[in-house]
């Protein structure tokens, strides 16, 4: 890490992205991001810690059992609770809740568009009423950038429109150039302001564009121009096919820069995950581990299982020896469901962290095939065995 | 432990109490339970499992930062779920739900009769429906024996009338000697049975008599005279009043064989614990430190804290460094307001496993007093600590 002085007092280290390994059959590569707060190598999972937390799962088990290398915040969830003033006396986010790896936030735009009727977009930016108590608020650009500074994430991302899917061709490329516009916007006020905290932070662009292949070449190119140490590949995986995500997806990796690492948000499925690390994307969030942990949905080494089944009621096999890490390996298949059928918070507790366990082990294989160079066939496997309903 | 051998192949070991010191100032003990499943040191709380779960805390929590040496499960919820079939398949609930240590079944009385309308008591037993799926079911005292040997709890509890508070008298009485010729039922059928595994179990008989002094010095007698392995006492703890518990609990502790561990059921506060400490109790459980945690509020060193109070928002501090373990010493007051106000599942996890590591800190705390004489003024001030509210 760089770094320079800015300011009389305040000193900025930039991110480094360090590329490893290119597979030779594939898109696929193998790096390690650099931030203040530690390493990431890449390919890698981000858990989803909306609120601060990763839904149901210790800090401890986050960082020993799942082995994350970095967590997401929501800036719309924290900004509205616990708020800014707590987070700030806190001393970031990091001190707040006790994860002192790396973290990205969101913008909080696409919280916001969730909200439907009790939100307005406007050139100016978002007006909202909260969920939690109905009060409005004002998200822009420049606020979003404040808002992000003040949590302190390591990686912040640019405030943008993320269009639903189907969406007209004429509101996509309405709104891209909005995003675009936003984006300027958003790096004229990160690059005028200062961390708030002592430890770096960096701002990734997001590509949009929907699934028209030439609004999504002119916003790469718009994206990559800006320079920025990572870049980001947004509206993907909100409802369409799966070859348009992946074709949408290697046309975006295949113009942004192959020095900085590349982030498809809000993907996916472990087949998904696998597919899009084939294309050239580094880094993946997604709520489905955790989300489909709570309904007792799980992903293995072998396949997905629906722990509610009667076929695992007395299977007192662990649950997934292969991948290691306490709960998969200590508590059976037929505990699990019968915790799961009683409604006990201890089931979704397991599914969660053994769901987590596992995307980790897959993006840690996945690194390690690249590495080796096997990754294109490996991938093919893997991608079978993890699309099999057990 | 001795060991005599029953029948062809099956042995069992008699469980065994050793009563290591006793408070000069008041009738608080000191000693050592020895099961097949590992030694209990008392006096000891014993966290309740009720489905084969302590509720939102995971086993290695339990051991290895709760320190629990033994912990409850509810016959009334196993048996209903996961049921009997699945149970012996695993082997015995320690085997099912991975705890290693030993663990004491309730008869599942209690629970029956708080279905209200939805059971009917006989001289033969309960005949009750589920509240799963409403189908009718049958407890006699010899039924409640077979299953909790399935079960296969280290300690097995009588199958007795838990009276409800007000009592009048003739019901009390009545009830007392139903309880009673129960008991001889549960003894009788017991003693005629083996343990389904290879480890031995013993009966505990149950004092009633509601807050009725004679009724209570009857039934403390006629429990006493059956010469088990321990002794536990009920119908405490269930709305009357704290002088009531502790005269009736004194009452029957001066009966009870001193050279017997006495089990207090369902208490109770930190308050009640202590003083029924000193009353001669070696054995406590309650639903209270889980229960009120998922509400938020907590029981530490200091005193009683409700989470949800403004004055936490922005208290960086441990939850309660004095007691050690993980959660107390790790998250903040402020970051635990944030997850109980938002009603995070990772708020109910800390709260529960804080709880319980403060009970267990507190007997542990009570026993070294007692060890080192100093037991009763260490109560006297720590009453005073534990029942202020912070």
């Amino acid at each position: 890490m760089g770094v320079i002085r800015i300011g009389p007092t305040i000193f900025a280290a930039f991110m480094d992205f360090s590329l490893q390994h290119t597979d030779p059959k594939s898109k696929a590569r193998a790096g390690v991001v650099t931030t203040d707060h530690g390493q990431i190598e890449t390919p890698i999972f981000m858990p989803v810690g909306t609120a601060g937390t990763v839904k149901a799962v210790h800090q401890r088990e986050i960082k020993e059992d799942i082995a994350a290398e970095i967590i997401l915040g929501n800036t719309y969830h924290l900004y509205l609770r616990p708020g800014l003033e707590v987070i700030q006396a806190a001393g970031g986010l990091h001190k707040f809740n006790g994860w002192d790896r790396p973290i990205l936030t969101d913008s909080g735009g696409y919280q916001v568009y969730s909200l439907g009727d009790n939100r307005k977009i406007t050139e100016k930016g978002v007006r909202f009423k909260s969920h939690i108590d109905g009060s409005m608020h004002d998200f822009t650009p420049e606020r979003v950038m404040d808002i992000q500074r003040v949590i302190g994430a390591d990686i912040i991302m640019a405030f943008d429109e993320c269009t639903p899917y189907p969406c007209e061709r004429k509101y996509a490329e309405d709104s891209m150039h909005m995003t675009h516009r936003w984006l300027k916007r958003c790096i004229d006020h990160f690059d005028q302001t200062e961390p708030v905290y002592d430890y770096s932070q960096t701002l990734f662009p997001i590509v949009q564009g929907s699934t028209y292949p030439d609004l999504r070449r002119q916003s790469a190119e718009f994206i990559a121009e800006q320079g920025r140490e990572g870049n980001a590949i947004g509206g993907l995986s909100v409802g369409e096919p799966h070859e348009d995500m992946y074709a949408m997806t290697e046309l975006v990796c295949d113009i942004l820069p192959k020095d900085k690492p590349r982030y498809l948000m809000g993907v996916g499925t472990p087949e998904n995950i696998l597919e899009c690390i084939a294309l050239g994307v580094d880094m993946f969030d997604c709520v489905m581990p955790t989300r489909n942990a709570r309904n007792g949905m799980l992903f293995t080494s072998e396949g997905i299982i629906n722990i509610k089944n009667e076929r695992w009621k007395s299977d007192f096999s662990p649950i997934d020896p292969e991948i290691g890490g306490y709960v998969s390996t200590f508590y059976t298949r037929a505990y699990l469901r019968h915790l799961i059928m009683s409604k006990e918070m201890l089931g979704a507790q397991i599914c969660s962290v053994h769901n987590l366990t596992f995307y980790l082990w897959l993006v840690k294989q996945a690194r390690e095939q690249i590495k080796a160079g096997t990754f294109a066939s490996w991938k093919n496997q893997m991608v079978k065995k993890v699309t099999t309903r057990l």
